[in-house]
């Protein structure tokens, strides 16, 4: 049964499995662990581990009859599915100098996965690599992936990392299986059905190291019994950083798996009292209550979270607000966030104030203009401002979606605000304005600041801003910071052409592995000082992956912005200052076309150039270092923003 | 005038150029070195070198006329495109700190190459980056690639390399300028248009440093006046080292322009001598006229070479013998390798020798079955062995085409061979013998052994051997080697899809550098031991690119054979053993996907596969150090040889 429910999440860890040795009756291994165990699936071999190709052939060609843990029949198609991930004999070497042992290997994981197949289960795990070299195994595994069906494969690597700082030389793997892990999907080229089981042990390694598994397909954490520790009543409970894992665990929908024998003899008999004398009780059952105590005792989701769970990891195309009229929708949408329009009307209040003082309140009008004013929003922010400061206000409001136009006209009927408000419905580029404003109000920002082209908008609204006047926002910059994200990069892979390689996305970015601190891109102050001032802009950026990450695979950058609307009044979604409770932004996604791997310590250059053409804008990047990637959208050939 | 004429040659590196400097009389600069310096081309500057666009624009926007060297119309349109190439303002800086030098190289370099356009010149020379970082400067020519034109530009960079060995740190340069190189055509994606021009200077780099640039696209090496000595006679000559880099030039079709002032005195004043009072003899004449010596006094081509010269570093689709019959046209080129069947024969006699002793020689006959006939060549080589040692034999000839069994019949009434030798129709697979043969001689090899499924036929044949017999040949083995050929990597990269980069094709090698020596890979022997030995294959193969090498590009993979036909008579194309005079068989190439760079040292771990479906046989490749590839034409998806 599952662990618990939060409200309105529909997340797979809430579903956790347990491991078993071979047993040839499968009916009897899912009763005993489902029902008496209350785990929600096993993880169970399907074949004898006795079983060598090899030998079957010297004894006899005779039956045919593979070993395979009972017959199709012994259990119902959806509780072969539902309730069973088939583990693959976890002797198979295939990549041993052995060649018997390799040849015989080959043969029995094609003949488990067929097996696996013809049940319809959902996944298989496949043992981890012997050694360092995966290649033969990577190759077979990629002859099976390229095959039809939807079965994932899982494979097992243990979470363990070599520290170079470590002092205990003994606690110390020697392999990075990250390593080993990106090895085998490059030579499985990324595929979507090949995913990792990490083997969670009792020792863990750094944080950073921790966190940039949580950018790869990670479908489960197999916990063993043997990283519990014991409680002062005897029963089995995790360290605090172990904890953090399982609850990061739950948190990025990845599945708990139990493994080993238990250890905390106390426990177990005292669940045996519990239930009296039933010998059944099984003996796992109080790690997996821990696990659903873990589950349970988690915050609940804030509501923001929840609306946008299924925006999660979802490749949006940005919007082209010059190019195309927003819908209604959408309007709606941006209306609702209420701590957006609360900032803006502080940075107003705060602009007001310092233009009109105490003793001019009554007599001095402040001329203030919105442009790109949608359904009125920011006219309302700026007459509440008003309100508050009792400074007197005459509002221009220019919008140039006639859809638009249609609601203000209504809004500002309903709250009789005619004498104060002036509709315009025109392109701010084109207008001319019958006087000069004080305080030009604008929102034309995107998720990486400039991308919707607020600084050639804002340009053409200049024209009718005073020498003095004062541009809300005044300022904003753009931020990036390198991520693997893998589920990102299959998405934008599954279309199969250069156009979606060269895209920017609007994602609310949740499997995602942060690689370095952000920094600082395109910086657009309004109004400008000089009227030759370009907008193009080209910035080299150096990120240094931190040296206990390990290595990692940049798979493109995450992007935001930060906006300085007024004075000390920011508004933005970079992750270190992001204001707190807004939704109108998700981050950007700036793919790469090959994902680059970066070893810790190491320094990735990235280059980004916003370029500008008689009618549309785009960016272009690339990497130049530790290898260089190609210029990635060259001219805007696949990804621009018109004018 | 070209330096000279070697019979069949149709290289480029026939013209040598000359470097001038800037001056509004391009008629005059045309004269002066076409005319009396008899140079056949000149590199020249488009634009005044003091110009620079941020000045222009604070002086006056006014005329709009730039300072290029002359009109369109001081040169006829076949001048400018024949004997022009266009110099880049050698001052352009597309990635120094200082904007406003940044925004003026930019502005100017696509005002010259606008320029250039409207010439319709042949190609531009771009100077070399001025730093480490090149990543805007790449970022500007891959726009100006991305339009539709189909000028080259030639990007200059210094022939230096840092020897980590080297005891004179001042002769040594910081930067291994082939870095810049592999950057720069990364960020523009190998570009075709884009290629190198080399300065040669007074020291020269190891000779496997040299070697790389030969498998890059390499279309010029400028040659500067002070990198000549002075021979007994005070003219300039070049060191051997000098000379035989020239030569190497010649023989890849590389341009050759002479840059710099004459530092020979004495050769000038002689050459004016010698034109009497010609005050316009050129000061660069003496240095031309040492290129032209050494172009004369190369060797000329063997006529094998000349015959080949078409096909050099040209993609062929290897041949389908199984699937496909052979056309009399590929029967008439093959049978005409005299040196094959030279071989053949040796091989035949040694067995012949080897089976019957001199005392049986009148009594015992030798059954010897050709498996493969084709129009005859190995029964006629086999037949000579018979009549060379005295020994008797009885010859069936078996071919599966039936348009060449035609011409055996003709070929064995011609030569009166009816009693001697028995024509079957058949497949050899699939014939039943009336008996058994002593030597089974066939000749069913591919560029790369096994290839073209001589182990499957031989598989099939080895039926009517007699336990004793002798299969001729009786191994072969393949070969591989990395190379850099970015030439046939642009080929593959032409046709934009998959197929093509999962293929082996068949090349006559060129234009490629050769990274580290052939390791065998797959190795067969006939007649084979046991019947269940299967026919798949996997190699894990290290290639240790030498330190002085430098960094190198890996496009692919070189492949090639060697076949012991018995004893120590071999037969095979792997360089260092190769059979001379033997045209037969090109080398193989494997493309990778994607180019892997090495460093120096370092170690590049590459993976084959050979492995055998009902109906196919195919390849599998990847690498998996210093990164791992995808593997590469997963289940022969792309690529594979029928049964």
């Amino acid at each position: 049964m599952p662990l618990g429910e939060r409200s309105g999440d529909k997340s797979e860890s809430r579903y956790c499995g347990v491991e078993t040795d071979f047993n040839d009756d499968m009916a009897h291994v899912l009763h005993f662990n489902l029902y008496s165990g209350s785990f929600d699936f096993v993880v169970a071999p399907l074949m004898d581990p006795s079983y060598r190709p090899s030998l079957v052939q010297n004894d006899a060609l005779g039956s045919g009859l593979l070993p395979f843990a009972g017959s199709d029949l012994v259990l119902s198609p959806s509780q072969w599915s539902s309730h069973v991930v088939g583990k693959i004999s976890s002797w198979i070497d295939l990549d041993s100098e052995d060649e018997t042992l390799r040849v015989d290997s080959e043969t029995t994981l094609r003949q488990e996965i067929a097996w696996a197949s013809h049940l319809s289960l959902q996944a298989c795990l496949l043992p981890a690599p012997k050694g360092t070299s995966c290649a033969n195994y990577a190759r077979c595994v990629n002859q099976i992936l390229q095959g039809s069906n939807n079965m994932q494969l899982w494979l097992r690597l243990p979470l363990v990392k070599p520290d170079d700082d470590s002092m205990d030389a003994k606690s110390v793997a020697l392999v990075d299986y990250w390593e080993t892990w990106n090895s085998f999907r490059l030579l499985c080229e990324h595929h979507s059905q090949l995913s990792v089981a990490l083997d969670i042990l009792s020792t863990l390694p750094s944080p950073n190291s921790l966190g940039r598994w949580f950018g790869e397909p990670l479908r489960a954490a197999i916990l063993h019994t043997d990283c519990f520790l014991t409680n002062s009543h005897g029963s089995p409970c995790l360290s605090k950083r172990h904890q953090s894992l399982i609850t990061g665990v739950f948190n990025h929908s990845i599945q708990i798996i139990i493994s080993g024998n238990s250890v905390h003899t106390k426990a177990s008999m005292d669940a045996n009292d519990n239930s009296g004398t039933d010998s059944q009780r099984h003996p796992l059952r109080p790690y997996l209550d821990y696990v659903g105590y873990l589950y349970q005792r988690m915050d609940p989701l804030p509501e923001q979270e929840r609306f946008e769970l299924g925006y999660r990891d979802f490749l949006q195309s940005p919007l082209q607000p010059l190019m195309d009229n927003l819908e209604a929708q959408t309007y709606e949408t941006f209306e609702r966030d209420a701590m957006k329009y609360i900032q803006y009307q502080r940075a107003v209040s705060k602009a007001l104030l310092d233009r009109v003082p105490d003793e001019e309140a009554s007599v001095k009008t402040i001329v203030l203009m919105v442009v790109g004013a949608g359904r009125g929003p920011l006219v309302r922010a700026s007459l509440q401002a008003a309100e508050e400061t009792g400074r007197k206000l005459k509002v221009y409001a220019v919008e140039k979606n006639p859809n638009a136009v249609v609601t203000l006209h209504a809004l500002v009927k309903l709250e009789g605000w005619e004498y104060t408000v002036t509709i315009v419905s025109s392109d701010m580029r084109h207008w001319n304005a019958p006087e000069k404003a004080d305080i030009l109000v604008s929102e034309l920002l995107g998720s990486f600041g400039d991308n919707e082209l607020s600084p050639e908008c804002l340009d053409g609204a200049q024209r009718f801003l005073k020498q003095d006047g004062i541009s809300i926002p005044s300022s904003y910059t753009s931020f990036l910071q390198p991520v693997t994200a893998s589920k990102l990069y299959n998405d934008v892979k599954a279309h199969k052409d250069l156009v979606h390689f060269e895209t920017a996305y609007v994602v609310k970015m949740h499997n995602v592995a942060r690689l370095a601190p952000t920094q600082p891109v395109f910086t657009f102050t309004h109004p400008k000082h000089s009227d030759t001032e370009s907008n193009q802009r080209h910035k080299k950026l150096n990120f240094v992956i931190p040296n206990d990450t390990g290595s990692a695979m940049v798979h493109g950058f995450a992007g935001y912005f930060d906006a300085t609307l007024y004075k000390d009044v920011h508004l933005g979604i970079e992750p270190s200052t992001a204001t707190p409770n807004m939704f109108s932004w998700f981050a950007i996604f700036f793919p790469l076309r090959t994902p680059i791997c970066v070893d810790p310590g190491s320094t990735l250059e990235v280059h980004f150039w916003r370029c500008c053409g008689s009618t549309k804008v785009w960016y272009e990047w690339c990497v130049a270092s530790p290898s260089s990637s190609p210029i990635h959208n060259s001219n805007g050939r696949s990804y621009w923003v018109g004018l």
